[in-house]
Parts: C-alpha cells; structure tokens; sequence
C-alpha cells in the first residue's frame, strides 16, 4: 500500500503504451519531479511493465503495480468504454482516485472514455452541469487557461459561465493570482459580435455578482499574447484553437531551423547561440502545455495527448502533482457555493 | 479614365487610412508589384489624399482619385452602412466594380459594412446562399486556404459544402494545382467526430457526386502543416483559428528576438545570421497573409486588415491583382453549375 501523495497511472492508455507511460514517470522523477514526494499505482498489464521497470529504478522504487489485462482501445466509444470497461487499467485507475487509494489519476488514453468514466465514477461537483477540460496555454509571462478543449462541442450560455467559474478556481489555485482575468472567446471585442449563445454568455457574465474579474469579448490572438489569464469557449472551438496554435508553433520551428542551417555562416552561427536557441525551442515545445484538466468533478483527473512522447507525458505528471498539492478543490467549492448562491439553486439534502 | 487592369480602393477604410493605404500602394509599386500593369481608382477626400501623393510618386503616376467626403466608420453597423453608405469611399470603390470601371475592389475598412455592400452592389453568384471570406495560410510549401474566416458565424451542412465548391476554385485558379484537396475542420479524424452540422456536411462531401478531392476531417494543425490545400470552416471557427494562428506566431517572434539577443554571443551569432533571420521572420509575418477574399459574388473584392501597416497593405493589393489576373471568376462558375446541376437547381430565368 503506497503511502503519502499517489498518482494514478493509467499505463495502457496512449499510443506508445506503456513504454512512454513508464519512461515519462521515470523522465519526472530526474527532472521535473526531482525531490517530489509523488508515489505511483500504476494500472496496466504487469507482463509488459516489469520489463520496462528493470531499466526505470527510480520508477520502480517509487511505484506499485495493480495489474488489469483489459484496455480501453484508443478509438473505443465512449459509451462501449461505459458498459464494458469496468477493470480495466483506465477505470481501475479512476477509480483510485474514488477509494481514496490515489489523490489524482492521469491517463493518455481515449478523452471520451475518460470523460465518461470520471462523470460516473467521481461524479460531477453539485450543480455542475458538464465537467470542462482545460488547457493551459504558454505566453510571454507564464500561463493562460484556456477552457473548454474538447468535452462539450456545444454550450448554452449557462456551461460557459459555468466553465468561467470553473476556470478561475483552477487559475487561483495554481497560478496564486488573487483576481485572475477572465475573458470570453469571441470574434472581435465590441459589444454586439458573436452569435446568441455568446451574447448571452456575455451578458450573463457582465451582470454576475460573482465577483469574477471578467473582462469581456478577447479575441484568438489575445491567448498567446498573454492579454488575459482564463479564456472561455466551447470544446469545439477551443479544441481547434489549441491545435491551430500546436501546428503553427511546430511550423515555426521548422522555419527557424531551416534559417539557422541555410549555409555555413549560418550553421556557425547556430552553434554560438545554442543555449539561447535551445531555451526558446522549450518554451515554444506544445509539450510544454501538455496535461489537460478535467474541471468540475468530485476528484482530479488529467489527460495527456495519446500521441506525446515521455518528456510531454512527464510534463503531464508535472501537472497532476500541482494540481494534487494545490487548494484546487476547496477554490472550486467556494467558488460554485457563490454560483449556486447566485442563482438561488438547492442541492440535495443529504439524510 | 484609366484604362487596363484598374484596381478600385477604398482609400479612407482602416485604423490609419488614408496615409497607409496610399503609402501600401507605393510600396506595393516598388516591390510585388514591380513592373505590373496595374492602376489605382482612388476613393476618398482628394484634401487628405493630395499631400500623400506628393511624396508617393510612383502611385500618382498610376491614380486616379474620385473625390468622396463620406467615410464608413470602423465600428459602424452593416444595417447603417447600407442605409447611409450611398456615396461613401467604400460604396464607390466597391460600385466601380460593377459598372466595370475597376476589375477588383479593395478596403481595409469595415468589414460588415464591405460584405453587406458588396452583396448588395454586386449580387451574390446564382445559387450562392451567402458569400466567404477566404484567407490565405502560409504553411512549408506554400499556402493553405481557409474559409469562411468571419462573414457567416453559422453555417448550415449546405453552406459549408458551398464553400467546399468557392474554394476548391480560388485555389484551383490561383495555385494552378488541377485537384486541390479539400478537409472538413473538426476536433478529429475519425468519422463520428463533431456536432449535427460538421457531420451532415461530411456526409455530403463524401457522397457528393462534384469530383471534388475531398479528403474527409481535418485538424487545426493540419492546416499549418500543410497537410491540406482547402480547409473549410464556419467563420466564428475560422476567424478565432486564423487569429490564434497569427498570436501564436507573433509570440514566437518575441521568443526568437528575446532568445538573439541573451548575451554578447548571440548577438554576435545573431549578427552573422541575419540574411537567414530575416528570411525566416518574412515567412512568419502575419502581413504575408493580409488580403482576405470575398467569395461568391459577382465580382472580386478583397478585405485588408483594418490594423495592417503599409507592407501588409501592399500584400492584399498583390491579392487584388493576382485574383484579377486569374481565371477566378471562369473557375466558380464551372463550379457552381456542377453544384446546381448536382442539386437539380433551377435558376432564375432571364426574360
């Protein structure tokens, strides 16, 4: 029985599982993680992780391995994932975090199985409506937060304000910013653009007693530009924002080592700069921004990418460990008591 | 009266017109648009644009300015920019269009306003439910195209095939590339991705009898990539992707510079790179792709960004000649026959 923080390893989920699973863990544990105080129930066919460990010692000094035979495939549906993945390495290690045996689980596999799993077996905050996933995004001075990328393709205003509240929790909690600003993703700023929804939304926001620091429309630029802390927008548009800025930082760096090679002045000149050089490809790295958050939720659960390798799994862990040692869960309850205060809801009594 | 290929501008539209308008076309003259046979219809207040021309002796050898006092405002409504635009720079430059007196039309002002007259003043395409503003992506090998990126904020399944169609044939007659292929913009690959909209149109891509080279879902980094030539979207999608695109590559411009000049060896490395540098940055400038094109109406018309500087000015204007010059406007109607042959459309006939 492991002691102390756990994290709950999903090791089957990715599509290099479990190989960069395990090579993340142990990547965490000499960089990142170095001195943390982090344990490891990992989940996953033991036959293909005993290998992996004999080369991973940090790993396996700091781990246990609760062995399941069955994955949740990478392209499964949710709603099979639902009815037939109980004991499998995701729900098995969800559902640690349920127990109590883990204080955060962390899987590279299927988002909508993930999804639906934690919603059943964690269960959503009283009176979330939908669980948001957010991302954070590099810029200039450190970090935004950008939600929701990828749970729910539509939302009615309501989700939105929801996912403000959502966000700002998560911000405070782990950025340690008293008042973070919170904007909503809109096609120009002035008062009248959008469509219904995020007039609404808007509208919603500007009249709230929330107390939220919310700053109106921002626009696609405003994220990188580090112009506001939490941006607010459906999991359709957020999800292509993000992978529009993934596949336009990878362009770049393609461009930038194309330039440092293109002759021999160049190439000399490359090599006197490779430290500077070496600390901007990290910060412009989208590993860097790997570990979504599942928001609203009674429990922490992070997604990586399927297709990171260890250094952006690793980061993922990184992540997880923060969000585990931060105040996030008694931020979101404070902050959804004001909301449901607000809007005069009633949870259940419990008897 | 000029004569030859007359682009008509709208010298008073964008935050800093008319000086970079007029300044846009002078360097426009001096480099993309060396030795073209291009000549300039200049809408605005002749009092403003008189002294410009004094030191821009190349454009006025080649304008001509039609004298207007009435400008659209940049926040102005499209509703009151119908009702009062008769006369302004952006009606009469958009109108000089249609009585053929320019082949292109072009603004940095309004774009609600340029949509609403240019539909007006010109006539959507028969069968044209509502016109797309296509931009151009730079990507590794080229440029991508990505519409609608903001006149229509939703769209139906038939809108975005209709956009499949406009777009296949820019591409087709500005890329001279016979099969354009064509991608579908969603969260995923696999087929059940996406909302009730993104799937209708998938399924009517796929069946569509059009022969157009559609290649199913598409990625927000595919499109940087270059993994695809046509990328459609609905313009709040299209316009938050192409504005997080452009934040991203102007953070990773600070990234680079910050990372040139860390200490005396890089600024001495910087220094031996700068031929490679600057290269590298021309590609990265969002000014590269400036000059959005409204497709679908009777008639060419292209949008600068209001905020744009002279050089990403005289990016749209290379738009401008470039769709005047091609075989455009012959492409979309071959297009659009098949569509309404496909559908079983039966035009308006004339008597």
């Amino acid at each position: 029985m492991l002691t102390g923080l756990v994290i709950s390893v999903d090791a089957m989920g990715g599509d290099a599982a479990p190989d960069i699973v395990i090579n993340g863990i142990e990547y965490f544990l000499k960089h990142e993680g170095k001195g943390r105080h982090a344990r490891f129930l990992i989940h996953g066919d033991e036959a293909q992780i005993t290998p992996l460990l004999a080369k991973t010692p940090q790993t396996r000094e700091r781990c246990e391995i609760a062995h399941t035979e069955s994955v949740i495939a990478m392209d499964a549906k949710p709603s099979f994932a639902m009815r037939r993945g109980k004991g499998s390495s995701m729900w098995n290690a969800v559902e640690a975090v349920k127990t109590g045996d883990a204080q955060v689980a962390i899987s590279a596999g299927n988002t909508g199985a993930l999804m639906a799993m934690s919603k059943l077996l964690l269960r959503m905050k009283e009176g979330v409506q939908r669980p948001a996933i957010a991302a954070r995004w590099p810029h200039q001075d450190g970090f935004g937060v950008v939600l929701d990328v990828g749970a729910n393709l539509e939302c009615d205003a309501n989700q939105l304000r929801e996912f403000a509240v959502l966000g700002e929790a998560y911000y405070r909690a782990i950025f340690k910013k008293e008042k973070p600003s919170i904007g909503l993703l809109n096609v120009g700023t002035e008062d009248k653009k959008g469509n219904a929804v995020i007039q609404a939304a808007h509208d919603s926001l500007s009249c709230s007693q929330l107390g939220l620091n919310y700053v109106g429309f921002v626009e696609g630029y405003d994220i990188s530009m580090g112009n506001v802390d939490v941006i607010v927008t459906d999991g359709f548009t957020g999800n292509i924002a993000l992978k529009t800025a993934e596949g336009t930082a990878r362009l770049l760096v393609t461009f930038i080592t194309a330039a440092l090679q293109d002759n021999i002045w160049s190439k000399m000149a490359s090599i006197l700069n490779l430290p500077a050089l070496r600390r901007m490809k990290k910060r412009m790295d989208p590993r860097t921004g790997n570990g979504g958050v599942f928001l609203g939720l009674n429990g922490l659960v992070i997604k990586s990418h399927g297709g990171t390798d260890h250094i952006g799994y690793a980061n993922a862990l990184s992540v997880a460990l923060e969000m585990a040692d931060s105040t996030y869960l008694e931020e979101i309850e404070n902050n959804l008591q004001t909301l449901h205060d607000e809007d005069g809801y009633v949870g259940a009594v419990e008897t």
